[in-house]
């Protein structure tokens, strides 16, 4: 059994003077999730943000911004078009399209490349590949448009491959409660003070949606044993002050190798004897970010799994 | 500019009383590397073997084996399935067809899973995945038969990735000769007294068959900034005698990373303190060889490539 837990992602930022995203609604938002071939799960909503749960990951609108993560085969691209035809390419001041390193890319409906034809085709589009193709790598994609980021304006990625121990055996256990999984992530303590919307899979799998005023944080877990992954984004900080999340997050999934995105910011990872940084890089975009990108190894000197197939 | 270098391999052994493979003809053989879309620019012959060099890769045809490895976007397994079809299954005493860690699997015309289907649907087949996904790993079909190798039966592979340093600036030069290859090598002292049969690519990429009685080695380059890959393979015991070899390549083409494949041998790594194997597994298989996989990483703590797409 596979499943495709990593995540494609955009991010989108309008014009000044264009109607508020929030005001499209929620028929025009699941139109925009159709698109990506998932559902709508539940809502949750304060004062400055809708979080749309999905069947496939999570979907945040603001007034000026949208963020969009989509796992498994779902066609991210084409909810980009949507919303390229829908809003008007002139009015779209920042845009952003992520492939993360993927287990399985062959098995995807579209290619990196493929991805990034069809942005081109109607939008001027840079892109970049971060790290080798034989280990863990990045691809960013972005409107090739000026943009200056307000000095806040950061996020966090921080991206589990084969998580172990406790908690990971417990997420891949067919008695899981919600209650539970919450306590295991000390969700309580991670993310304080945040409103919660998760959802429990079945036969497992996890999804939380949090935010806080403007703060937002979101977590998938996808836990199959030989492709596990778990994803935590958020614009928290989680180079400054922060940085005690990745740490616990880290010692609660034990993953055997992990990555950190950031954009405006260098998501900290603290590191033990047995742990390395295998690689990172650092691209400065024209679009007034700076991506950051890290590749983390457990090295554990254990047997790697035979699977027979 | 991306070739794959990353080789499909098969190996075949048909039953005693079986007319000779090499009495089958250049004709013959000529047609089992047209089936994987490859074609022969040489041929070097001894007492014992006709090891024909390919434009991707290399053929070994001894009296009662035969060894094909093939690099690019061959189609290996038709020539699998042409073998099958000429020799008759109850003629193979042993069929094995590997595909090693690929940059880009999702550019083959096959996948795993469709060769393994495509080779199914002829012959019974046991099926392994060695390793994660997400990081180096190999795969190894065989045919479901018992089968007995004899003692000194070993097959050694050394598969390095990001090769580093003078000797690969030399191998991505545009001015290379075959003589100073052959001394950067140093072939001389790692294959001493082997006859070889070599062809310099263009721009760039150069393959080496080497025989000498019984014993065989090649060598294939994949030299381009990114992607590059070099193979060595060989009967010779990479675990015991002839342990040197692997030290002497790993010191000249200094890998970012390596795999070594051993068919009952382990080939020996040597590590520094920056030089960590990443993982290793062992899987006796039911055709009477044990298998055994193992992962290294170069730590170097470098800032990896960003490549403008």
């Amino acid at each position: 059994m596979f499943f495709e837990g990593s995540e494609k992602k955009i991010e989108l930022v309008v014009e000044a003077g264009c109607p508020p995203l929030r005001s499209l609604g929620y028929p025009f938002w699941h139109k925009v999730v159709k698109a990506a071939e998932a559902d709508i799960l539940s809502t949750l909503s304060n004062q400055y943000c809708d979080a749309y749960l999905l069947s496939e990951s999570s979907l945040f609108v603001w007034d000026d911004r949208c963020l969009m993560l989509t796992c498994g085969n779902t066609t991210l691209v084409n909810s980009a078009l949507l919303l390229e035809e829908h809003l008007g390419s002139d009015n779209i001041a920042f845009f952003s399209y992520q492939r993360k390193n993927e287990y399985q890319s062959q098995l995807q409906h579209t290619s990196l490349q493929q991805d990034l034809d069809k942005l081109r085709s109607k939008l001027p589009i840079k892109a970049y590949q971060l790290g080798y193709l034989d280990s863990h790598h990045h691809f960013l994609l972005h409107l090739d448009k000026p943009y200056t980021p307000a000095k806040n304006d950061i996020t966090c990625e921080l991206l589990m491959y084969h998580t172990q121990g406790p908690a990971a055996d417990y997420l891949r256990s067919t008695h899981q409660t919600i209650e539970q999984i919450r306590a295991l992530l000390k969700l309580d303590i991670i993310l304080p003070d945040f409103e919660l919307n998760d959802f429990l899979f079945e036969p497992f799998g996890y999804s939380v949606n949090a935010i806080r005023g403007k703060d937002y944080a979101t977590i998938h877990i996808t836990p199959e044993q030989h492709s596990s992954y778990v994803s935590f984004e958020t614009n928290l900080n989680l180079g400054g002050a922060h940085a005690y999340i990745v740490k616990q997050l880290l010692a609660i999934l034990q993953p055997a190798s992990w990555d950190t995105v950031g954009f405006n910011c260098q998501p900290f990872s603290p590191l033990s004897a047995v742990q390395f940084e295998v690689g990172k890089c650092t691209q400065p975009l024209d679009c007034g970010y700076i991506l950051d990108f890290r590749h983390y190894q457990h090295l554990q000197k254990t047997t790697l799994p035979t699977k027979q197939l």
